[in-house]
């Protein structure tokens, strides 16, 4: 008789999370759908059928068992509590409560038994950092996870569905005016969520900047890398880039280990690792990742600078992996 | 009395060497264009008024003082030979010469004096080197460059024509079909210079494969550094990535030395660094280089994860500093 909350229900990736419930067939009875007042009263199509959107802050969490929160860190700091008083298991998608010390950081298929030790609430990590951790847990089980070196192509759907509608409206907005773009005369196309434009253009800056120049973006891969894997001295150089794509964020990575990885033996690891595609003969791109549950895995090399390490890619839906499929995954693991 | 030529006049890349001749007032009295014989006979408007394109197999290369070459690397390897014969010096903007001992590989404000010992041909770099060079160089002469990893965002206009029109055509393709793109369920757009789409996506694989994984792009950026900084044994880690905006070349590195270098310190030798503009407050994005000669070079931060390294982005117009300009400014170190 298990009853399942999704908080932020109509948001990009509430939704995801509903329509995964319903695909993974998860045991759950009842569900119940939350938002903000403005979305209130709204109904969506669910697998149990029809359910009206609650009111968030109105909403009673008496008898909710598992409560997946994806509605902001805001939010979650602000309700999550309450869930939990009221029995709940909150596994909540934002930045709020992953670094406390007593809310475990799960990557499912990564560190699935850090999930047992929950106190109420259960954090799903940094969606980029998730994409990151598929490809580092195994290669760091096999040799031991000594560096990393990152570099982020971020979707802009990771910005919410205001991240897509800026990055449509300037392409409408450049247009075919082509010469203007390559000259230098283009006009400024109306900036919202993003500092500088996105249409046809990459920027190097995500999220806000925290210390030392870093992002708080980048600051999640470094902090959220260590917790997952346990290695708190982990090395982490990060540098966190918004690319104009919809869906799906890649990351190229540099990792070194306790001792000399060759490719053939990286790539016999990414074979058998649960939640990961390895792509040989061609290359996987974020529009391959879209609506796909597993990390892609390419472009497995050996390390020519300096031997002994690893080069590789890796891609997944940033909305799925990235962060509703691992939330519904973290409650399956609870059910 | 100067003459010079400019083979592959009716390129990007050719149109941009005669703009770039005439806005910078190179000291030629004449002027010849020269393309294949589909392009001969057309006029070009330049700052010596009209001139007709010459098919360049039938040419006469008699008289020429100085050949600028970007016609692909067939025609470098058919033609430049008969240019040198005849006198020409010969900057060729394509890969064909620039691994050979006896020919200078030259980003000008980096090793000038390379250029003073050619023997009738000067190479100039591929485009994502010269942008990491003009930010690694002016490190390295501070205080030793011993790795560098790197991972690029480059234009399709490094593909030429051709990848602007795939582009542009892709990203017709997809429309406002963003359901389709984020759901998985999207169309195959036609195919043509790039072997995946690259419309609202972006590619981990540039050029060719060649040895263990890395493609063509990926060990110019290995080869050709090491070659201009002198550095046969420095440790390059590379990832080239074709992402859909139209022009600059951008590169996230990750910089060690021979000593530690802070933040403060980088940034000071930056603001001296001829060619080169700090960003400090703004991040330079690729739309911010259109147009723009100077490399633009920003987020500098001291290494985080083993601190004493450099982590920057840079970014240049692929078409000026990364090919016409540094071709033209070769030329005007000869003249």
């Amino acid at each position: 008789m298990t009853t399942v909350a999704v908080v932020g229900a109509t948001g990009a990736v509430g939704r995801t999370m509903v329509s995964l419930l319903g695909e993974r067939a998860f045991p759950a009875e009842h569900l119940r759908l939350m938002a903000s007042a403005r979305s209130a009263g709204a109904s969506l199509e669910t697998w149990l059928g029809e359910v009206e959107v609650e009111d968030l802050a109105q909403a009673d969490p008496d008898g909710v068992d598992v409560a997946l929160f994806s509605a902001g860190g805001d939010r979650s700091r602000e309700h999550a509590e309450r869930f939990v008083d009221a029995g709940a298991v909150v596994i909540d998608n934002s930045s709020a409560f992953r670094m406390e010390p007593n809310v475990p950081l799960v990557v499912v298929d990564v560190n699935d038994e850090a999930a047992g030790h929950h106190e109420g609430i259960i954090a799903n990590p940094n969606c980029t950092t998730m994409t990151l951790m598929m490809a580092a847990a195994p290669l760091h089980e096999t040799a031991g996870l000594v560096s990393v070196v990152v570099t982020s192509y971020q979707s802009v759907s990771g910005s919410g569905q205001q991240g897509v509608t800026e990055l449509l409206g300037q392409i409408e907005h450049f247009g075919k005016d082509i010469d203007s773009m390559m000259g230098g005369g283009w006009e400024e196309p109306g900036l919202g969520v993003y500092p500088r434009p996105i249409g046809y253009n990459v920027l190097p800056f995500a999220g806000d900047e925290q210390e030392a120049g870093y992002t708080t973006e980048e600051l999640k891969l470094v902090n959220e890398s260590r917790k997952i894997l346990s290695l708190p001295d982990l090395a982490v150089e990060p540098t966190c880039v918004r690319v104009p794509t919809l869906v799906g964020h890649g990351v190229a990575a540099t990792l070194r280990f306790e001792r000399r990885v060759s490719a053939d033996e990286a790539m016999a690891v990414f074979v058998s690792a649960p939640g990961v595609a390895l792509w040989k003969d061609r290359t996987p791109t974020p529009l391959d990742s879209a609506g796909i549950d597993d990390v892609l895995v390419g472009r497995v090399r050996e390390t020519i600078g300096e031997p002994g390490g690893i080069n590789l890619w890796a891609v997944a839906d940033n909305l799925r992996k990235g962060a509703a499929l691992n939330a519904v995954q973290i409650a399956e693991l609870l059910v």
